[in-house]
């Protein structure tokens, strides 16, 4: 029986036993035209799209409900729903009649201040429901999903990590490719369509926004960011940057890597320094790194270790969760600053993936950075990338 | 001057004259992490993706200014906004100081009940705003932009058009294309690879959910629907209906044609009579189509032609918006049934895209579907595609 469910199904299972622990009594899904706006949830438990208002809703008894228009809910996987309920005239009556029946003391919908993934229902819908609920005593029960999405999104089923597992391998394979084809005098916007390339033959997406997946940085001025691929050339004696991942299976990787222009012995002391510092304060993350850790404790390891040999510290957080999603929403692993808000308070636990990255500035060659991307495990974590041991050469 | 200014560019002048026609003072566009969730407007006026909290605000006097973090805003397009303003620590000071400086009567954000296209504003965010203005007069000035994006979606510019043009013509190639390779004996399935094979090599997209674009339907007894393509076979003497379009350069199509297995003469006199009457429907709709009409007075000419002829009216309305979406929102021709809200009232303009479809059930050969594509003009309306004049036959 459960290796014949889907993913979708495993997750909607997933989701009923975390409102048990939660102890809310059920979450309601509640969305329409979904290929204009999709709330990040559903793609966890439902893979099809809709146009109609729908409502699919999951209760603690594991109970699986959906009340979609006639033509939508045709599409519906088959025993993805104990029951899905069809209208054609409108939601408002078979909607209110099963809250009625399940009658919960409390309903939890998607919205968030500060979890961007759990927080995927519009001002309209949320409206819409009241119109729809008016004069009965549930708009007084909704209560944010936030802490229920955020779990369900961290927690990987083992299916889950196999495709990140797949993405990462894809990803890694197109950067060894790279170290064939890279030369000195192309431009970022040449390698960037080299990836490209590589990426239309192995069928797999970029992880996130394609205008900087892959960003590519080369030589020492340039800044990273989402600046996107420029004219800037490759030199020799230079570093070049690749930020970059690819989504394989609706799963996504997300990997910084190093390449030097010139042989090994070649490389400037400063970028052997920095690399082995950035090295290293990955490492001493991933030794700290295990379930019961708090977000911001496991940055600041290697936060200090980046400051302990006299380097500026990195502008960011550590980690976040990579899945569906590049920054796959939940806990991140990043100090207490006012833009985290509260996720860096998170607590970390078996199954969450996350990403490890930072990097150092030299003075003269740029910036050295690195992200690996790991999965936490009973006792500590274990890499799913293989770690960057040395900065590889190119000629 | 003009001509050297993208598309997103012109939209967002196109904006801030449409707040000068409703009076309203600024819009503010309010996003964040628009990979995982993407406001449905964004896409008009900026072509990148954010991660941080970014607030894109278009006043009445034609001023554009983006706040976004420094990553993010180093990503948006040279001379799209009059100022970008770039933050590290937070959007709450450069967000509120800016909206104090505009000081606006009125502050349009995107939620809306009726008009989901309008609807892209989340729960959180609207609650995240609220925080960062608490103590101002700005959060009791809020009003809905559905009347502002409404317009400014349904208003094509000729660059638009354009698109859509372009979107269709490659739709209608694979229609034609697919003559030479339909075959009896193939399932819903094969037919559909075939449609998506052809996608592939013309470096296409779908229009919408790629499990039902295209929909394919042999024979009589399948329902036209989202239900995807099954392993139904063609026959000799049956139908096939295809619900399909292509979106090119980020504009869609949307079109049903029809075919027969069997030579012209072979085609029952009840399939042709049908084709007639949604042909005629078609044909009266569009001669009376034209600025000034209410979506629902066009939607009745079509309907009363398929009452007068005996037939059973068809459950849907006559046709939506396309553009940037297969259902690009806005007002439709429709019906004032409950499930289409106040959208029917709307007012046709000069520069909307409409689809114009609907169907007719044969006693004994299923469904007779058409669906073409029109622009509406000064006066009257023009056929982007190219109207379906009669069953295209195979064999």
């Amino acid at each position: 029986m459960a290796e014949a469910q889907t993913l979708e199904s495993q997750k909607a299972s997933q989701a009923c036993g975390i409102l048990r622990e939660l102890d809310i009594d059920c979450w309601l899904l509640w969305v329409r035209e979904t290929m204009q706006l999709r709330d990040p949830s559903l793609d966890l438990v439902l893979g099809s799209d809709v146009i109609g208002p729908t409502a699919l809703l999951f209760t603690q008894d594991g109970e699986r409900i959906a009340i979609a228009q006639e033509h939508d809910a045709a599409g519906f996987p088959e025993g993805l729903f104990d029951r899905t309920i069809p209208y054609t005239a409108g939601i408002a009556e078979p909607l209110s009649r099963e809250l009625h029946r399940l009658d919960p003391q409390c309903v939890a919908l998607n919205y968030s201040v500060d979890n961007d993934a759990a927080d995927g229902l519009t001002v309209g819908m949320l409206e819409l429901l009241r119109r729809i609920l008016t004069g009965t005593e549930y708009p007084d029960r909704f209560v944010s999903a936030g802490p229920l999405v955020e779990r369900l999104r961290g927690r990987k089923l083992p299916e889950e990590v196999e495709r990140i597992r797949g993405a990462i391998s894809v990803t890694e394979r197109i950067f060894d490719d790279l170290r064939a084809v890279l030369r000195v005098g192309q431009t970022e916007r040449e390698i960037a369509e080299l990836v490209r390339t590589r990426m239309r033959e192995l069928a797999v997406e970029p992880s996130w926004d394609p205008s900087y997946c892959p960003a590519v940085d080369a030589g020492p001025d340039k800044e990273f960011g989402h600046a996107g691929p420029t004219g800037r050339l490759t030199r020799p004696g230079h570093l070049l940057h690749f930020d970059f991942g690819v989504r394989a299976r609706g799963y996504c990787a997300d990997l910084q890597r190093m390449y030097f222009f010139g042989r090994r012995d070649e490389i400037p002391a400063p970028i052997q320094e920095a690399f082995a510092v950035v090295r290293e304060a990955i490492e001493s993350a991933a030794a700290f790194l295990c379930p019961g850790r708090l977000g911001y404790e496991v940055d600041a390891v290697a936060r200090d270790v980046v400051l302990r040999h006299g380097y500026v510290e990195y502008a960011h957080g550590l980690g976040h969760t990579i899945g569906r999603f590049a920054h796959d929403g939940g806990m991140r692993l990043a100090p207490l600053w006012p833009i985290f808000g509260e996720r860096p308070k998170g607590i970390v636990e078996v199954g969450h993936v996350f990403t490890l990255e930072l990097g150092v500035p030299t003075p003269e060659h740029g910036r050295v950075n690195l992200e690996e991307d790991v999965l936490v495990t009973a006792d500590g974590c274990t890499f799913l990338s293989h770690p960057q041991e040395e900065i590889f050469c190119i000629g």
